[in-house]
């Protein structure tokens, strides 16, 4: 078989993630490609990197990455600020390029990243965006319960990211705080998994919004944050359809709920990260008198990825999301389809994120995306 | 129209529940027969009860209630040592008679009971068990939806009732503590609900059981526990079925856990008391994608007894099951069809109680009911 | 005893509700006046209420209740239109009022209506607006944690009121699609609650707000909705504290959804009305491993309002809320202290409602309350 | 570093979950010697397996891995009808040994092999039984709120596991159902993992059982279903404490639903693996007014295992018991330390089992473990 070299630059948090994304991956799905991790790159201790997560070589450079002829992928879970620099350098030599969101710290760079997955892509060269929570099963489900109809007209769509990090008043600067590193706070971090699982689910676009973002604690360790911390805005999808968004970092006692409800007139499904392997639907076709939520815990070998994995019952967890994207990402580059999101896809969420920064500077004014 | 005039003997907490339901049911329900709230009887403070409960007169002695001619009702709430002696005189006067769980304290009584309520029945006088979470609107559609067929062969049953009002070693001696007027202790109380409620649901009969029961404080101020607080038993239906049930005072955290659980071939439906105005419902016909327990909120006017009380979603409490007991019992009064539980029905749930504790003394053997 | 010769204008839902609040509470709570069902009024068919609802007179004018010297109390439930010209009337009558909400239809109606509540109430005479989910006794324990200051310092607040009644294009048209009558739609049925709760349970008041209301479903039985159905905004509370705030009537699935989260510190609370018997509770200070939301059943003697009805794990249900306002009321009224909500409470909701509106129509322009 | 070489026996779901284990603990948790993936062993179609999971070599048979002098761990995961012959072989030979539960298909199996892990102890040589569910974060952290004392004196002990995959009377016969293969049902498949999590939880033995199993289906596919579908057994503690136990594939919408809940006098626990990264703690310690169960979303640093894993809020799924349990295989042996559950641990369940299936041959009497 052939195989697919790799080499991932990072190695944070995301490292660890993506690392075990293509370490697993190749021994549940059956691929038409085999990746072998062959490179990490970080500034400082990629050695010890590359021993514990099985890489077989690190480098402290990531254009070493880019020069060798034997990389054939390059996984880009460095902050958001150098995303533009390495991912369009890569796809220029011509690898393809998963790249962690959000996709960029601006929309310029966004879109700099998007013109040249264009041209990559004319020469089967693909880049992919790195929203692993679409490919939650539970997630994938959602959309494909919404795309085939079964809620009928979408009414409205309520969307939240609520994590509680920064709610102790002691809890550290870190570099997720730096506006210059991360862009922005919990509107780049988390308010884009919202927006793109709105996107997703739904199919459609968010076109204009209206909202407001703050700085509740401002001050860290001595530091000044620099980024948002709490990010509430309206959006206008292109069906029409309202949006309710809310991300925040505040949100005392929710360690990691992204949430999603769709109502339509035929139905409504509702899902929470923090119970990741069920969806919540509402059949409103039903008999009356048998209404109500049914929870679908999301392990039968009918429902997304399941078939790969475990029996009915046996959970996922929160890392098996890397290994559905890697499989998603190795079945783009060997079928040479276009895998989504799309940097094209990651462009409009940053769009939306910069269109909501703007209208909370012009007192929640609607502006397009 | 015609009226009922209603006798209450016994005025603890039960007076107050019975109290509300014949005070409320005539609101809500359209009655062929208007309930009056003429007398209680308590063989002390009885007039303070009248007064505060809304009761035109009161009395010390029950015997005036069996006397009086214009009494046609009998509503029996006090300890289960006295129920047969009032019940039996009071269908003997040819007074309808509701009387409180469990039945009697005793096979015997219960038996007399019933004989007398077979005598009074043929002179259309009837007599009531008033096993109230019958008629919580949830148990009674998961009784309609087993007798539908929608289960389809019913493989098992799994009934508890879980309290925690004795977890605390200090908590105070009280009459229900006490085997010469409460009979037993949790097997009376409450294991008497399980056992109704399973056969209720499922329309079959527990016709043999095994089980231990266990008294796990036995000493509180100073005075001997004579009754279990933990009954743990298992019981084979007339249809077959095996039913596991419990019923504890010492389920720390539960304090009114009256569950019970139907799984069929075709479905399942799953009941918790502390959460009563849901029904869980697996469709096991459903979409293989689709399926999961639906928590149908039984507030909807299609629901049973909901379409006399309030708009969907707006929930019933503990005491809206002593109205709808009203309904029943003044229904079948007026339309001179038995009502139940009947008292044979109580009789029944005696028996069993009677042979899970004779199945405790020997061994776990399997006793006939 | 002295009583409370009460007469109450209306006769739909929330007669009936009413009604069962005026029967129970003085069966329940220890009253210092007895209130007595003395009055209904409806222009068609209020002695068929009379007679249902246990009234001891009917009328079809209400000019009839202000009139009669022996009417003590008069309850308004009847459409927003009417409230101002009978309340006022009532107050300057010397009456007590309590006033369903929205108290008014217009800002000005209830700025005429505290006018006279505050003219009244020099004399002894009091007013109340009838929010009583503030008297759920989940909602009041959590106003009394927020006010004990277990939260710490408070980050933001999020709120909603999702029903669905309106999911159904088919649903048919009625007088609460009708501006002229119901004033508004989502905003004023049930906005109006959530507003009052966020107010409540914080001790902080809306001073400015940014939002939008819409109609998605336009016209029904070929009528024209002239209310919105969905209104989502943003608000500032005079603590700082921002709350997102969603009423919908097309929440499909959502059948009575009243719910409220508040976010600080060292801990939070979350309620929902679907589930009104619990609060959840999260303890930022409890040691980490032991940490998470405790699901309280919110039915102890030591939580509001519960000691007068049923003992552990009995549960309450929508109606008792009525009950327990009568309770409030009466206090009020017998120890001549404002009972609250208060009309000048009722006027800020309607204000904040006035002012989300007019939001509306300036594009989500922030606007002062 | 030290390796030690590892052979897995067998290669059906289990060698899957097994072969995740092996291949990830290394990347998560620091180990004092490193597993390689040395030999898969099958009878037919090995190498196909050590392609798919990457292991270095395959054979057919399991002598092989005994033979060889590199193999330093047997990991045994066929059916229970092999476990004695490998396992005795392999201890006698001096290599560690993990073998998947249930033990063996009988007491006196599972003695000899008891017996041999005694021996192999005495030479530094570790046999270990895999019950994977202990190492759920949320069952350990079950366990040391228990052994802290944070309950109290417990009272009582209710445990399940509940399955689905036999309600389908069309499901097919497979060796899970044959006698002669799997030693016995429901009982030594599923109440295996329940009677172990109790003893694990609790600290405590079953010293005596009465019960009952049964085949509610007793042909699939024109075969004879030799084991039972369906188990219900009290038990007693060393400790006093009565237990409930049920096992069953046809809890309809169940599926996979191992639960324990363990109630003390000053508190309680509650666990279900169908929300696996949760753990319900009721502290009866608590302020009466803020009592209930605490949902504990078991993801943080100081909750066991986690720390090596994901940041608060990203859960874990099924497979991870197996990485967390060779994490603690290999600390037993480079430490020199029996690792638990031993083939002590392991036989005493079998013990359980076989004094519950004869108990059910007579009459559900009580029997010594």
């Amino acid at each position: 078989m052939t195989t697919l070299n790799v080499a991932m630059i990072g190695h944070g948090f995301m490292g660890a993630a993506h690392s075990q994304g293509w370490r697993v991956a190749p021994r549940f799905f059956d691929l038409d490609a085999q990746p072998v991790m062959e490179l990490v790159v970080g500034r400082t201790g990629a050695q010890g990197s590359a021993e514990k997560w099985g890489w077989n070589s690190s480098s402290a450079d990531w254009r070493e990455a880019v020069e060798r002829d034997d990389i054939d992928v390059i996984d880009i879970v460095t902050p958001g600020d150098s995303h533009a620099e390495i991912a369009i350098a890569a796809l220029d030599a011509g690898k393809h390029v998963l790249c962690e969101k959000p996709l960029a710290n601006s929309v310029a760079e966004a879109q700099a990243m998007t013109d040249a997955a264009t041209r990559a892509a004319a020469r089967g060269v693909f880049a992919m965006t790195g929203f692993t929570f679409r490919r939650v099963p539970a997630a994938t489900l959602a959309r494909d319960i919404v795309a085939s109809g079964r809620l009928g007209r979408i009414y409205q769509v309520r969307a939240s990211y609520l994590q509680d990090w920064l709610t102790d008043p002691a809890a550290p600067f870190v570099w997720r705080l730096d506006k210059s590193l991360a862009g922005s706070g919990a509107l780049g971090d988390i308010a884009a998994h919202a927006v793109d699982l709105t996107q997703f689910v739904t199919g459609s676009t968010l076109t204009t919004v209206s909202g407001i973002i703050e700085t509740l604690v401002p001050e860290r360790d001595g530091q000044r944050v620099t980024v948002d911390d709490l990010a509430l805005f309206h959006g206008r999808l292109d069906s029409g359809v309202l949006v309710n968004i809310e991300a925040t970092r505040l949100a005392t006692g929710r360690k990691n709920a992204l949430r999603i409800e769709v109502s339509g007139d035929a139905g409504a499904i509702s899902f929470d990260l923090e119970d990741m392997n069920s969806l919540q639907f509402y059949d409103a076709t039903a008999p009356q008198a048998e209404r109500g939520f049914t929870t679908i815990m999301v392990t039968e070998p009918v429902h997304p990825y399941i078939a790969a994995w475990w029996p009915p019952g046996h959970t996922l967890g929160y890392e098996h999301g890397f290994s559905n994207q890697v499989k998603d990402f190795v079945d783009g580059i060997t079928s040479l389809t276009q895998p989504r999101p799309s940097f094209a896809d990651g462009l409009q969420v940053q769009r939306v994120l910069a269109a909501v920064e703007a209208s909370s500077a012009q007192g929640s004014a609607w502006l397009p995306v």
